[in-house]
C-alpha cells in the first residue's frame, strides 16, 4: 500500500505528521509513504528512510487561503502535489491535516469523483458514550444537499462502517428535528421517503439529542446541519471541560479532589477524542482521501494512516462504485 | 398583569406548575394568574386563592398528540383555553410546559401573529461559560425559513435582549459553517447580505463551536439548524455528565473525590440549566407566549412567569410591532 501525506498541513506540521508516519512505517506491514513538503523541515524528524520518501516542495496552502482559488493557483502546494500522487496512481490514498476546504477542492478537482456520485461527503466518526462511535456525514462538503445526495451518503457510510469498522448491517438514521415519521423540513421529508427504499438498514429519524447515545451507526444529513452538529458537539465538550476546570480550581478542597481523579478525567477526555477513530474520510472520491483534524498529533496521524490502509485493504472505493451503480436512486427534478 | 397558565402541560404537571404560580403570586406585585386545567387535580396545591383562579377543563393535549390536529379538535384542552384567554384579552400573556408543537399552533391560530411578521420564532436563552447567556432563534417553529425571516428574528431577538435582558445594543450573529463573509448555504448567504442592512448590531457569521463562549448575544438561524444546535448542546451536556458520573463511580478513590466536589459539580450543572433564564419565547405573536421546558419544576415555572411579566412591563410586543413596520425588509421573490 502506498500513501501520500501532506507533511505541511495542520497545527503541528511537519513534526507530528512525520513522527506519525514513522510510527506507521514501523508498525504496518507492506506500507510505503510519500511525505510531500519542505525537505529541510521534514528531515530532522525522519529517523530512517526505509519505505518512506520525501517529495520536496516549498509551496504551501495555509488555513487562511481561499480553498478553490488556492488549489487552482498554488499548483505546487504540498496538498495539491499529494492529491496528484493519487491521481497519477503513485499512491492508493492520501491524508492531510491542512485546510479542509482546499482538501475538498483537491479531492474533487484532482483526485476526482466515483462515477454516479454527485457530491462527496466529509465523514468523521464521532464518539458515543458506550465507546462504539458513529459515522456522521456530511459535515460540510456539500452545504446545499438534495435528497438523493443523502441516499448516496447512506450507502457510502454503510459500506465504510461495515468494511472498516466491522459493524454488520449498520443502522442508518436521518438527522431530524423529531423521531416521528413525517417530521422535518422539505429536504428531510423527501430524503426520508427515498431512504426507506434504499439498500441500507434505515431506522428512521434520529434527534441530535441522541447522537452521543449511539442512536444509529451511520447518521446522514446535509453538510450545513452536519457541520452545526459536529461543531456544537466540539464546542459544548470544550466549554464543559473549561467549566469543569474552573470548578476544580475554585478551592483547596476541589484542587485536592482534582488531583485524585486527574488520570480518570484524562480517560474521559480520551473517550471524547475522536482522532482515535482516524480522520474524516472524504467519501465518494476515486480513492480514499482523509482529512485529519487540524490539531492532529503523532497518534492522530498514525490512526488516520491505519484508517487509510483499512480502506485500501477492504476495497471500500470499489465497493461503493459497484453499490452506486446497482442502487436505483431517484434524482427527480422535483427535489 | 394577568397571565394565563396551562396547568396540565409538562412532565410534572399540575403540581410544579401550581407551586411555581403560587411562588410568583407571593413575590411579584400586581400579578393575577389564571390556571387552566383539572380543578380537582390543581386544588391540593393551591394554598390560597388571592390573585389566582382556576378555569376548569378536563380535556388535555398530550405529548403524543399531533399538534395542529390537536389544537383544532380539542377545543377545550387546557392549552387551547389558555391561548383563548389571551385572544379574548382576559390575559396579557400565557405559558405552557406542554406539547411544543401544539403551543406553536395555538399561538399561531388562536393568539395570532404581529402584522408584518411572517413566521414566529421559538427563542430560548441558552447558557454561556461566562454566565451571560445568549438568545438562539429559531429552534424549530419554522423549519423551512427564508432569508427575510432571519432578518425578522434578528429584530425581534434584539428588542427582547435589550428590553428584558437589559443588554444594550446586543450583538447579532448568523449561525454558519465558518466565520468568514460569503460562507454558507444559499439561505445564509442571502441572509448575511440582508442582515448587514438591517437595523440591528450585526457582527457577521458565528460558528456553532463558539456558541457557549458567547460569540453573540443573539444568534439567528433557520428552525431546522437551530433545533439541531439546541438539541446537540443538550445531548452533549447530558452525555458528558453521564460519563463524568461513570468516571466518579469507577473506584473508591474517585468516589471519595466525588463526595468532595459534589456541591461544586451541582453548581456546574446549575450553570448549564437554562430554565434559569425562563422559557423559550414564541416571538412574533400578538402577545407574549412562553414555552417552559417539558421537565420544568416549580422554579422554572416561576422564572417563566417572571419572564412573561418583564415582556409585558417592557412592551416587547408593541416595540416589535413598530420596529417591523419601520424596517424595510426585502421579501424578494428570488429567495
Amino acid at each position: 500500500m502506498k500513501i501520500a501525506i501532506d507533511a505541511m498541513g495542520g497545527d503541528h506540521a511537519p513534526k507530528e505528521i512525520v513522527l506519525g508516519a514513522m510510527d506507521a512505517i514501523a508498525r504496518i506491514n507492506d506500507l510505503q509513504i510519500a511525505l510531500i513538503g519542505d525537505q529541510e523541515k521534514i528531515s530532522p524528524f525522519l529517523t530512517n528512510d526505509r519505505n518512506i520518501k520525501v517529495i520536496h516542495t516549498d509551496e504551501i496552502i495555509t488555513g487562511e487561503d481561499e480553498p478553490v482559488r488556492a488549489v487552482r493557483r498554488k499548483k505546487n502546494a504540498s496538498l495539491v502535489l499529494m492529491a496528484k500522487e493519487v491521481k497519477e496512481q503513485n499512491a492508493d490514498a492520501c491524508i492531510s491535516a491542512g485546510n479542509t476546504g482546499a482538501l475538498m477542492s483537491a479531492g474533487l478537482f484532482v483526485v476526482g469523483r466515483i462515477p454516479g456520485i454527485d457530491r462527496p461527503a466529509l465523514s468523521p466518526t464521532l464518539p458515543t458514550i458506550d465507546g462504539k462511535g458513529f459515522l456522521l456525514l456530511d459535515v460540510g462538503a456539500n452545504v446545499d444537499a438534495k435528497a438523493h445526495h443523502l441516499v448516496q451518503y447512506a450507502i457510502m457510510g454503510s459500506i465504510y462502517t461495515q468494511k472498516v469498522r466491522s459493524i454488520k448491517n449498520p443502522t442508518v438514521g436521518l438527522l431530524n428535528v423529531g423521531t416521528e415519521d413525517g417530521k422535518g423540513n422539505d429536504l428531510t421529508k423527501k430524503a426520508f421517503l427515498q431512504l426507506k427504499e434504499a439498500p441500507v438498514n434505515f431506522i428512521g429519524n434520529v434527534e441530535a439529542r441522541d447522537l452521543l447515545d449511539g442512536a444509529a451507526d451511520v447518521v446522514v444529513t446535509d453538510g450545513f446541519s452536519g457541520n452545526i452538529a459536529l461543531k456544537t458537539i466540539e464546542g459544548t465538550a470544550l466549554a464543559m471541560f473549561s467549566m469543569l476546570k474552573q470548578t476544580f480550581m475554585s478551592s483547596l478542597k476541589t484542587k485536592l479532589a482534582a488531583s485524585m481523579v486527574k488520570n480518570d478525567l484524562k480517560g474521559l477526555q480520551g473517550k471524547l477524542d475522536y482522532s482515535e477513530y482516524g480522520g474524516a474520510g472524504l467519501f465518494g472520491l476515486a480513492a480514499p482521501v482523509i482529512k485529519a483534524h487540524g490539531s492532529s498529533n503523532r497518534r492522530a496521524i498514525f490512526n488516520a494512516i491505519k484508517q487509510a490502509c483499512h480502506m485500501i485493504e477492504h476495497n471500500v472505493t470499489d465497493t461503493i462504485k459497484q453499490a452506486i451503480v446497482s442502487a436505483e436512486i431517484d434524482k427527480g427534478e422535483n427535489e
